[in-house]
């Protein structure tokens, strides 16, 4: 019955599938350990968002990691 | 008021307009029907999800799908 | 495995549990009927927001709602 | 820590990446403002919605536009 | 940046705050094994339902858990 | 038809109905003044969690906050 629901800012280098069924296999598991829930029960969701469509600190990704590369260089 | 949000795995063939219409319009006749919401005030939002990214039982759709059609042929 | 949330303000009178019943079924029902989905695998998710708590045209519903009845008073 | 989710339906005229930098700017502040929120900590998420999976008043969006453009054409 | 929101339905023994912390843990060190993310980065977030207000197979879990009880009994 | 989710792990001192209003008509005064969105068509929800259930950094903000209260005492 959990349902859990993953939201990412989308990377230059995209989440492979690999990736995301290693994800999707790890909350199910942990759902079985921590709560005892049947794998068959669990549900997850995940969600890869534009970086220009997310913000942290008052920026979008897409500034923040601009920035980040410049600072790099 | 009521804000409807229905979330689905994408699936090979596309769900059409004309099912999201139905959607759309038996959610609200629902809330009108149940609640005695009036029709204006009621929103839907439906999310297509890739495949890839929906889980169930631990693994992702694709996995389950490709499956489900080696065990029908 | 379609995912339905339906959100509501609460309200004065409280949706009551048959009425919660009447909602989950209509939703799963029309899963059915619309998309051939399987009764069993549709998840539907009502959350109940304190009207203090739901803005609709940059008001709470609470102080919307005190202006509705003194109109009607 | 606050999260906030801003949930559009896509118009014709694309939101740009100004605009969303404006909602991200302008969120963040205002939980700064009423809240007292370092704006680091404050997370936007945008998500824009095909105007046919969105519904209001029982029908998709997609309807209620082509309908609003024959009654002023 | 990941966001995770976990939605469960409030059982008879209630979830304790130590398994809350489990999951919390465990979640984040995923999103670091998996995706590399640093873990000061993660947020989750845990929502308990009434069981009430969730319905699986077009009927509340409050049903579905009478009825299991009384097969058992 | 823009909808606003605001979500808040609930603090001790808790955020007033006053606090929440001025978030609800900033939030859709921003709507109105970025993508000239009409108020009446804004919709904000507030969500507040239970500290325990909200996760930083792989901890419980009740965890966080316990710890940040002892390095200030």
């Amino acid at each position: 019955m959990p349902l859990v629901n993953i939201r990412l800012a989308r990377r230059d280098q995209p989440t492979t599938a690999a990736q995301k069924a290693q994800l999707i296999a790890g909350v199910t598991r942990l759902m079985q350990e921590v709560l005892d829930k049947r794998p068959e029960s669990v549900t997850v969701i995940i969600d890869e968002v534009d970086p220009e469509n997310w913000g942290e600190g008052g920026e979008p990704v897409t500034v923040l990691r601009r920035r980040r590369k410049q600072i790099q260089a």
